[in-house]
């Protein structure tokens, strides 16, 4: 029997914090904080300080003071609260795509002549794949193709394979965006650095979700997003983490001023600055970056760790209670059933799930839908209740009987 | 004998705009409206609406209502309002250094067999010359230099001897970010087109100041920036045009998702989209545009020949009093007389003049240093008065006297 979705929130030491989010007060059913993460409702406060005070009223004095470090400052602070690396090596800037696009340029282009592959599994997200087959057509690489099983997930036994004296660099997702399947950070890096290559980690699905370690587990380069469960608002800009041991053999494509060594002497030729500086293009994108820190702060004040147990316990839960009432219907689940190999969202299969989805949405229940027939679950440990999960599976089971 | 602030001030149909835009009731001197715009007061109660009802209230369907779109509908916007180009040609969407990236690639990478230089003006914008030197030297391209004195600006004549049938490509800027020389871009762009090569304007220094006609001067390519006269915020995204005669031979090296012809079919291989849609890559930076758009429907109220004429104005009688109290100790025009020559801001120069900014910021008057021994003075017409140029001169005069 399935535990009483009242009992787990009386029990949630995190429950109160649900109240900080906007929105929370209403009666919808929000399952995609993995996709879109509700806003705090402190940044609607701090949005139109900083337009009156820092940017109206410190106007380009604002770029010395303190907008001109602020991808260095609040890299290092995700790094510290959500990545386990030291300062230094995380930076906020350009989108998802356009800093895989930097990073694997910059992998590729220093690595050994002979090799000559970017090995990428099947499962990975699209941008990923596709941000793959744009560099190595263009650097005359190939891409090596790692069959993943959605259900399975990516593992040592499947990259192995893989490997080898031509592996220039290797793609990997932490957190499959579809199934959440969670990969094992420290083994795979291993695996990638015995053969001699170095290891990209796409941590948008894990960040703000699952601790993460990329120090310990010795990872060269990660990207990650700001907008799902470190709810940065629509859009906001990536980070991009280069482990300090590379910056300096490591250059990007995207030569810009605020990558120069001196961005204001504005003389003659690209210097790349020291330090993770040069991974940075152009101007930063300080409004964008603004609703970032309140999510990070309030993060950093209730530790990953508490993050993480209240995240297992949100998506047992909707396993469980998916087993209970939507098994019958023939729903399966096609996330992992070990909490260990699971990330923060839970995704339901079923042949109807699109237009399970569609119903849902009228009805102010909001998961989101990946093909094929899968109904998606995030839940965002620090806004997400298990009463909402429980009214949300519940209407689940309604559409499909509508149906 | 100069003209009197306050008469000009009274006379000026702009000059109850001046109100809009936060701090103006301060004694703050601004001329950095070429640099970071001040934002319009309404932005401040834009952005917590956004965060409360739309990013809050509405979610993840955001995206299907309204974001997925904004890069375009935003772009045909200042397209239609501020560079005289039709709809489907201009995109808003990363920085201004990656967008010149990924259009100085677009172009040099369709470009026919023996077309392997692209030229270059020595006074153009640090990152513009930064990002070219990368993509000859990632391509195999070489390099063409035009030299320019900084007082001179771009020229037909000075341009010509640069071009023929090597040229794949030339990068000018319209408005020199010092000097603020205006180029003449229906004439250069001729003589590029003559010459069998594409042109790639950067209208930073432009948009929103100089009137624009991008599709009547059959501009191939341009980008600029909206955070100086659009008053888009610190970092806000840049935008791109290119025009619908090459979108379709065309195509950028950052494949993501959003530049896709279905983004959410998520399958195998990348197809871009028909259209403007494919210069796009990862998600768009929806928060980082919500305050562009004030700044752009403002100035379609006023109409952009309203907005030049006030600007030429302001430039005029900034070098007017210039010359008429600071020429006595030393001080020399760096920018343009012609008014039909000069852009939206005026340089000028004096050995002791980052000495002098240094001393003026100490007292809320707020240029900008640019080496060598320029003091600019950026005059955002909808947000500057002419008693503000006044009080701003005679402190500079202070501030040379009292050195």
């Amino acid at each position: 029997m399935t535990a009483d979705a009242a009992d787990l929130d009386r029990a949630d030491p995190l429950a109160a914090h649900r109240d900080r989010f906007v929105g929370a007060e209403t009666s919808l059913v929000y399952f995609d904080g993995n996709s879109l993460g509700r806003p705090l409702a402190v940044t609607a406060d701090r949005l139109p300080a900083f337009v009156r005070e820092e940017w109206g009223g410190r106007l380009i004095r604002g770029w010395d003071e303190r907008w001109m470090d602020l991808p260095l400052t609040m890299g290092d602070e995700i790094g510290r609260v959500c990545l386990g690396a030291a300062a230094g090596q995380t930076f906020v800037g350009d989108s998802t795509t356009v800093l895989l696009y930097k990073l694997v340029r910059a992998a590729v282009d220093a690595s050994e002549a002979g090799r000559t592959e970017i090995v990428i599994d099947t499962d990975n997200f699209p941008t990923d794949r596709y941000v793959v087959e744009g560099v190595a057509a263009e650097r005359g690489l190939t891409v090596r193709w790692v069959e993943v099983d959605r259900a399975a997930g990516i593992t040592a036994d499947l990259l192995a394979p893989a490997l080898g004296e031509r592996t220039a660099l290797v793609l990997l997702s932490h957190v499959a965006y579809r199934s959440a399947f969670l990969a094992d950070g420290e083994a795979l890096t291993r695996l990638v650095h015995d053969a001699g290559a170095l290891v990209l980690w796409d941590l948008s699905h894990s960040v703000g979700s699952v601790p993460l370690a990329l120090d310990a587990w010795e990872v060269d380069l990660a990207v990650g997003c700001t907008y799902k469960y470190l709810c940065g608002g629509p859009g906001a800009p990536a980070f991009g983490y280069v482990a300090a041991r590379h910056q300096d053999r490591l250059t990007q494509p995207v030569q810009g001023w605020m990558g120069h060594a001196d961005p204001f002497l504005m003389g003659p030729g690209y210097t790349p600055s020291p330090g993770v500086r040069r991974f940075l293009s152009g101007t930063p994108a300080v409004v964008g970056m603004l609703a970032l820190t309140d999510m990070v702060e309030l993060i950093d004040a209730v530790g990953m760790a508490a993050v993480r147990a209240k995240s297992v316990a949100l998506t047992s839960y909707a396993l469980d209670l998916a087993d209970e009432v939507l098994a019958p219907l023939g729903v399966t689940a096609a996330s992992p059933r070990e909490v260990e190999r699971r990330g923060g969202h839970v995704t339901l299969s079923h042949p109807a799930m699109r237009e399970v989805v569609a119903a849902l949405w009228q009805r102010d229940v909001i998961p989101d839908y990946r093909d094929p027939g899968g109904l998606r679950i995030g839940l965002s440990p620090l806004s997400t209740s298990f009463a909402e999960v429980e009214t949300g599976i519940v209407a689940v089971r309604d559409a499909l009987m509508a149906l």
